[in-house]
């Protein structure tokens, strides 16, 4: 079988959450984030290598975290650069064979299995897989002589993990030159790969305000919660 | 002065919240989520006349809603259409002096008052004011051989209300003959009049399933909440 990988980028130091915790580490539903995120892939399979990429200076928080709580989740550290673009790129240099490699945002801990699964399956076929979810509201475009209303049907708002061929990616970070992208798809496709769209789950927010981490507390609590 | 008028409709049946009552009239800390909207208005200027659209089967309920809350603050009630496009027009009928005139979602309670000073206050100027905000997630397009990401630092999340000179947008909904517009801001410019954009406030959610309702409750519990 393919060999599997998933990195969990947690480099962010969370000032827009207003304290001085990072917002990885805020407790939802008791626990830090951050485990709640790397659960839902040990759920969606054991096996998978787990790679978290967290800031050096947050290595000291995190261990004593998981000794608190007897988190024991097999997962690799790797310690994360200045951007988040090299953060990833310090992740996949530590997987020295091919394979599919997930990457996700630790801020994301209502990824769906389904969603996982989904792009874990679809990587291997189509070499990507990114999630993404419809527009519910209208859009426009603004350019310097006004706005033009965009066709919403068109339209999808990206999530993560984003699932790739372990080559491919490792691959197009090398190519990138310049570090603006604001996600892993768009290096990809910056090298000519050709970027594959699933279905993603509304749900799977990214926790960056206090509002995100109420919200997630709500969404965790509902009947048709992140396990289907 | 300018005669200022706000449309609000509140026509939808809520079918997305799984119930039987209209998500209008689902309680939002003890009162109806409308009364919240009426009140932001209201709050911002006691002489705006308030236009409620509402269909013809909620009167009744709305009426014993308002008996019971002794809710008091005046406007004026017409019945709703078959679509919200008709809804609006019935809305913008009962209007016979020239003015300015706000459309706005009946389930945006959270809309601050710093917004709806903002439209009204350009919309005397430039005979539109759209409330938008920025877009922080990743966006791509999907066209039938691929996708592409789009310049989100271009792109603009629409909310209401959508403000706009009588007159115009009154000749805006005579001259359209389709009704596939997802806002009154797509019928003015298709009829050949400029739109103007300006800053709305992201907790201006617009409410449509049970977790927006909750998270409605927490922004409105929010220190840095609405008033500004």
């Amino acid at each position: 079988m393919t060999d599997r990988y998933i990195i969990i980028v947690a480099g962010g130091s969370g000032h827009r959450m207003g304290g001085s915790v990072p917002k990885q580490f805020l407790p939802l539903k008791g626990k830090p984030v951050l485990m709640h995120t790397l659960e839902r892939f040990y759920r969606f399979d054991p096996d998978l290598s787990i790679i978290l990429v967290i800031p050096y200076a947050h290595k000291e928080s995190w261990d004593s975290l998981c000794k608190q709580a007897q988190f024991s989740i097999p997962h690799r550290i790797v310690f994360g650069g200045e951007t988040r673009f090299h953060s990833v790129s310090n992740g996949l240099q530590v997987i020295e064979k091919d394979g599919i490699v997930g990457i996700h945002d630790g801020v994301r801990p209502l990824v769906s299995l389904k969603t996982i699964e989904t792009c874990f399956r679809e990587a291997e076929k189509y070499h990507s897989a990114i999630p993404a979810t419809e527009i519910v509201e209208t859009v426009r475009a603004v350019h310097p002589s006004g706005s033009a209303q965009l066709d919403r049907s068109a339209l999808r708002i990206i999530q993560t993990p984003q699932v790739f061929r372990v080559s491919m990616i490792k691959d197009a970070f090398l190519k990138a030159e310049q570090e603006s992208f604001t996600d892993d798809a768009g290096v990809f496709e910056h090298a000519g790969y050709p970027v594959h769209l699933v279905q993603g789950n509304r749900e799977n927010i990214k926790i960056t305000t206090p509002q995100d981490l109420k919200l997630a507390e709500i969404l965790m609590s509902e009947p048709y919660d992140t396990d289907c």
